[in-house]
This record gives structure tokens, C-alpha cells and sequence, in this order.
């Protein structure tokens, strides 16, 4: 079982992630709010590159049951419905709701993964879940860290760390036999260097510091929720949905 | 003094790159070598982008005073003077002369430099020239790693360790007061993780297990010697020559 991680998804197009099995990591926030809306009854997360195809796909669908979510510089879209903060996506606001949904670069890792053989959306908020699920495929995964733009190219932290306990929860107890890449080691390492606390670790992050200072102090502390929300999105057709 | 650590140069281009200082590691090995080919008495290095790039160029150079060196796959290329391995790069062979140099991570990351303010390379062999210059500019920089093809997007774990040691340095003594993005911390940490061995590390990363099963074991323990080379290769005009 080899697990591979890559700390931006700039350097993959569709088809280097085709037939992989991929775990999609945007901590803050398009990992965390995609595992929340679905958690709290959306029907489906439709995960869109740009604004572009947001509106796109959009037209073709019945408004009553879609929503439109997600953001530029961590602010809601112009014309969206929804922003891109987990504490929005209420069950009075999304339950039976199909949310199409576009980021910055969480639902662009998401959507380049939309031919992947499976695709799981992870965060700390469902970390049991996506270790249980990676024991049983029992197979090669790459995990892809979204990252933030701005500093360090594309690498957050967050993501990283996160990447990092999902490799050392499978390593604990060893009985799986794991091949591990630079990036699945470093992953870990970075765990081990900074995931005592979650919730410490990123409100001294950029993209965590970015998020308070535009007042979502309140997205970090969900975010950092260890198995608060245990459910599992995957992909199901060219859609997100919860695992049954 | 912020410090900005990227683990791959695909993120950036020129433009982004312009009036920046910028560090460029690949210490698998084009750094390495860029240092080596300087130290040996080479007039120049002049960083290409693709092979294309590289016979245009030497085209319109006399052909006595010019040689191509790189590598693709790690291997030399056809009808280049000189492969990737620092080894190659003896006084005997390299003395004034000017070398076109085309290698698939490294050279591409100091050509996209190339209109940056201030441009080092740098590798473990000239550790210590490249932070004194470094705390004589004491001014906002960016490492850039070149990374290696393949596993973790682009990721390279020996890169990483690299940067990772420049960030430490510069902060004992704690003279300077350093700002540190998300990328600078991880590499610090990483280094403070594999950083013992310099030479054992590289032994386990994916591109150092490459290099030997290719038959390079030799260049790891040039690559991984520390201030071995005591020079500074920089920026000068749109070619790399050393620091006087």
C-alpha cells in the first residue's frame, strides 16, 4: 500500500488523477464545509473549478433545489447563495439542497478528481472515517492537500498536517505494510511537529490568520474538531455525496 | 525580514518571480552541480527552460567556448557535452567555459529567475556562504525548490531539508527578527526531522534512491557534504556566474 501526498493539486490535470484513488484535503475551509453541508442533509455537492461553470451549470438546474456556494478571498460570490464558511450550511439551509460549488482551490482539487476511481473528502472533522475507509480499500491513494493561494506556492500548513495524521493513524497499529513518498513522510513529520493541538496550530497558519482577520475566528474552531462530524463524502457519478 | 519557502516552481512564473530575491535549491542535483561547475572554473551558466531552448541557443555561441550539460530522466542528453553529476564538472573539462545547462526541475526554476533582483543558488556544499549573504541583504526572500518529477506533485524531501537548514541558521543567533510563512515553518521543521544525516536522508528520498538505482550513488555523497564548495553562483545579467 503505497500512500502518496502531494501538497498542492496545481501540478494535476484530470487525467494524471484518473482511476487514482484520491483523499481531497482543504481544511480551511472546502473540505471541512463540503463534509458539514453533507452532514447536515444536502442532497450533493457539485464541485466546480471556476465562477464560470458555477453559473454554467446553474442555469440547467431547477433553482428551488440548488444552491450556489463558496468564495474568492474567503467572501461569498457575488450572486451565490452561500459563502464558504461551515457554520452557514445549516440543515435549515441545505437539507435536500444539491450546492454547487466553487472555491478558490478546494473544489477545483475536487473537481480535477471527478474521474478518479474514488475520491474521498477529508478533514479533521471526519478523520476516523476516512482512516477507517482508506484500511478497507487496502490500496495505493495519493492524498491531495488543496493548499491556499499566496505565500509558500501552494502549501498550507493545515492541509499538510492533516495529510500528516491520516498517514499515521494507518500506521498505528502496523498492520498494514505502507510504502511512503517524500510527501507522505514529510506529511507525517509536520504531524508530528505541530498537531498536538489542532486548533492551536492553525490560527498560526497564513491562510488561518487570513481567516480571522476577516472574522472567521469562529470557522477555525470548527475546523479543528476532531471527528465532530463522522461521515464520509465521496464521489458518486461526477457528484459528492455521503457514503451510505 | 519574511521568509517564503515554496516546494515546487510550478506555481510561479516570470512575472511573479520579477524583483524578487530568490533562492534557488535543487540539490539533486542541478544546484549542486550549477555550484560545482562555478567552483571548477566555469565562466557561466546560462539556465535553460527546455532542450529547444538549449540548441537555439548554442547556435548562435562559438562552439569552443560553449558546453551543454543536463539531464532528462537523470541521464544525459543527446548530443549535450555533459550530463546532471557535479563529478562531471571537473576543472579539466568545465575551466572558462560557458555551459548551456537543461535539466527538468532545476534549470527551469533559475531560468524563470531570471528577472528576479537577486538570484542565489544554493545546495548543503555552500550552506554557509548562501546565509551570509543572506543576513548581508537582510531583505524578504524566497526559496524556491526545484522538487523532482513524479511522487508528490513536486515535492522533494531533500529540498525541502535544505531550505529548512538556510531558515535555521538564519535564526541563530537570534539576531534577525524573521517573519516565517506556512512554507518556511514546515521546512524548518522538516529539517529539524531528517536534518541529522544529511547524507542517510538522501539516501531514503525518492529521487536519491533514483539517482543510485541509476547508478549515481556517488553524487549523494558529493550533494550531501556541507560548505564543501564555498562559493555563491548568482545572477548576473540573465547568466549565473559566482560572486566575486
Amino acid at each position: 500500500m503505497k500512500i502518496d501526498v502531494s501538497f498542492s493539486a496545481n501540478h494535476f490535470d484530470e487525467l494524471q488523477l484518473r482511476d487514482k484513488n484520491i483523499v481531497v484535503i482543504d481544511v480551511l475551509r472546502a473540505s471541512t464545509t463540503t463534509i458539514a453541508a453533507l452532514a447536515q442533509g444536502a442532497r450533493e455537492i457539485i464541485p466546480v473549478a471556476n465562477i464560470e461553470s458555477a453559473v454554467k451549470i446553474s442555469g440547467s438546474l431547477f433553482g428551488e433545489v440548488t444552491l450556489r456556494g463558496g468564495e474568492r478571498s474567503g467572501k461569498m460570490i457575488e450572486g451565490f447563495n452561500l459563502g464558504n464558511s461551515p457554520l452557514e450550511y445549516t440543515e435549515a439551509t441545505v437539507k435536500g439542497k444539491s450546492i454547487i460549488y466553487c472555491t478558490t482551490n478546494g473544489s477545483v482539487a475536487m473537481s480535477k478528481s471527478r474521474y478518479a476511481r474514488n475520491l474521498l473528502i477529508a478533514g479533521f472533522v471526519n478523520m476516523s472515517a476516512v482512516v477507517q475507509s482508506l484500511k478497507e480499500l487496502n490500496n495505493d491513494f495519493l492524498i491531495l492537500c488543496a493548499g491556499h493561494s499566496g505565500t509558500s506556492g501552494n502549501f498550507s500548513l493545515e492541509d499538510a498536517v492533516c495529510a500528516g495524521m491520516i498517514v499515521t493513524r494507518l500506521q498505528k497499529p502496523e498492520l498494514l505494510s505502507l510504502e511512503l513518498t517524500d510527501g507522505a513522510r514529510a506529511a507525517q513529520a509536520l504531524y508530528k511537529s505541530f498537531g498536538r493541538s489542532i486548533l492551536k496550530m492553525m490560527k498560526t497558519t497564513d491562510h488561518g490568520k487570513y481567516l480571522v482577520e476577516i472574522g472567521y475566528a469562529g470557522d477555525l474552531e470548527i475546523c479543528s474538531g476532531i471527528d465532530t462530524m463522522p461521515v464520509l463524502p465521496q464521489l458518486s457519478g461526477t457528484v459528492i455525496k455521503l457514503k451510505k
